[in-house]
């Protein structure tokens, strides 16, 4: 194990109806906020009403500034900023999924920051300054940015979609109340189930030894998720299976899971290229990228490979790892089918002849090195047969 | 799942050497504080020397109170507070195992408590005041007090050793450090993957319904103690080994496991009447207790105790339910016989004609109600019945 710091001071308050107390857990605290949301869903639901009235209730005042979208994009957020400094706004509450939270928490940031919001992201400049405290009303359970100090925009001028980290953009209160997802369609819930298991993938599949305790975890936690998303297919009215799901979604994304090890982040990266220019879902990217890396890169480390096959696909141990791993990996690819999932690029509507190279290049241009780090080091060529491989 | 709130903002800080960064991580938040611990130990081991030069190297001054013992006294608790009010202190770090970190969280509120810090125990008095900051460096794995919002403190004229539990009492920050454990003899190591183990029981056997996630991350960290205590009675010196179990006893204790769930804290409520007459070892006295309880209660939900037998004790899974818990609860007391854990009050030093109805008592008046709840609430007869199984 590595040595680590974990520092989360989230307040995280989980449960039926909890939503309705944001008035009353930022009392105190906050006099005037920019509520942040995406599309007119928490409208036509009543959770915006319900909000604002809890707030009014509690004299917090508000502006607001709605329509968020997927890949939550830099110009939402450059207006956002424009109107908490026009507003004298003091935190920033989001009520959405992770793309209204991810560009809430940017918001934040660029609001306090002196220079330009996107030159964080392109680390040009360094958040020096204490960003606007954010508070979250989780609607999509998947990406974890309720609890997490991340958030990934999209800069639709140049194709680029880039994560920026800071401790100080965990929120400082998040609530979710599982019966807010009764209303999300399948591929909602399948999304968030694929981008939380994968956020666990990022942490488990590393070279890092001594990890005993957080691999049993990851492991719980990949089962729990892949077992309640299948009720959710049969029963996506089970409330109670969207708790299950919602409290994994957090804890596979709070680093809980990732204590001292190493980590991967290989195909957050090689999906960011395609949702960055193809505007895919996230999670769905994840599902068609997913397999073909595993199978690019499992012999650098076939002992873990075996080990999450064996205790969380439900494979039977044998001799032959080949195997095992192999049918961890056709396992995996008939619960992404399960969840209604794509299984390759044509599936997602990206063309044969997409310029596989570039995504390639823009993936590996994340890290320092021009590499993507993981059980094995991708360069270029090896990223792009990720690609390749999962094409049609 | 029942609705709950989060709240850990300990920053947690783990690894080989990090205990030397202590002055640093202080550094700007405290000009003077009660450096406390227990034995000469950390004099003995040099730790004191280096924990002190790197306060001075800080710039941050001290005094200090040692002499803390196991189950740690209000006598020791009242001379820190009177030390802290006349020395003008501003936090206290720790520096030993759960008796010191828990004097050392008494001590804090005490000292800017305006009543009688006992009275915070017996709730004759509220906590209304914000303690001193407490930070942590720990040197005995067992008790997670390290990112915990409780303490148990011992009064010794009464007799009662009494639990108290507040949100601010989280140390501010805790640093582990795995290679302090390698000194450590075997009884002390087997009491503390003991008492982690028991912090988990107390989550785990509830009857919550909806508690897939949690049970598997309980079941993880149950399984991850148990093997990595074993380890370390062939490889004391196994310094991965004590960095898993050492990780595991925060896990244990910090809540993660616990949320959402009812709990149930009857197994540490019949111990503290035997540590609190007899001056027991914590952990000793749970491996007398725990066996003794999971017989006196598991047909009240024969589910849950089945399952942790086939998902922790690897039994494997029959529909004679009740030879599964038995061959569970026998392997249990199988590993105790491993650790060299006592298994009867007698082997305890506890005499068997001891006031078993007094304990039984004292156990059952902790809680509203007079009764001790769990998966079956106990009366203060049937609490008398536990003592009794595990008398000889």
């Amino acid at each position: 194990m590595n040595n680590f710091s974990y520092y989360n001071p989230t307040r995280y308050v989980f449960g039926q109806g909890e939503y309705k107390k944001i008035g009353t857990l930022l009392q105190g605290t906050v006099s005037k906020l920019l509520l942040h949301y995406g599309g007119g869903s928490i409208k036509r639901s009543g959770l915006y009403d319900e909000v604002t009235a809890s707030l009014r209730g509690a004299g917090i005042d508000y502006v607001e500034l709605g329509g968020v979208k997927p890949n939550p994009s830099l110009d939402k957020v450059r207006e956002g900023i424009e109107l908490c400094r026009r507003e004298g706004v003091d935190a920033v509450l989001a009520v959405g999924g992770g793309s209204v939270i991810d560009s809430a928490k940017a918001i934040a940031m660029g609001t306090t920051h002196h220079g330009d919001v996107w030159k964080l992201f392109t680390r040009e400049e360094q958040l020096t300054t204490t960003p606007l405290p954010v508070a979250t009303i989780l609607t999509i359970p998947a990406a974890g940015s309720e609890n997490s100090p991340n958030t990934v925009v999209s800069n639709e001028a140049s194709n680029r979609k880039l994560g920026f980290g800071h401790e100080q953009l965990r929120p400082k209160l998040s609530i979710v109340s599982p019966e807010l997802c009764l209303t999300l369609p399948k591929n909602q819930m399948a999304n968030g189930a694929c981008d939380m298991l994968c956020h666990i993938f990022e942490r488990y599949f590393t070279n890092t030894p001594g990890t005993e305790l957080t691999d049993a975890l990851c492991e719980a936690t990949m089962r729990t998720i892949m077992q309640q998303a299948s009720i959710l297919c049969r029963e996506p009215q089970n409330v109670e299976a969207w708790a299950q799901l919602a409290l994994s979604g957090t804890i596979a994304h709070n680093n809980i899971l990732g204590l001292g090890r190493e980590q991967s982040w290989t195909c957050h990266a090689l999906e960011h290229e395609l949702s960055a220019v193809y505007d895919v879902a996230h999670g769905a990217g994840l599902a068609v990228i997913v397999p073909a890396y595993f199978e690019t890169v499992w012999q650098a480390n076939p002992g873990i490979f075996a080990q999450w096959a064996t205790n969380v696909m439900g494979v039977s141990a044998s001799r032959d790892t080949e195997r095992v791993v192999r049918e961890g990996i056709e396992r995996l690819r008939a619960w992404y089918k399960e969840l209604g999932l794509p299984q390759t690029m044509q599936e997602l509507g990206i063309p044969a002849d997409a310029d596989f190279a570039a995504m390639a290049r823009g993936a590996c241009s994340v890290r320092d090195g021009g590499v993507l780090p993981g059980v094995k080091i991708l360069n270029q060529a090896e990223a792009e047969e990720v690609y390749l491989r999962c094409a049609h």
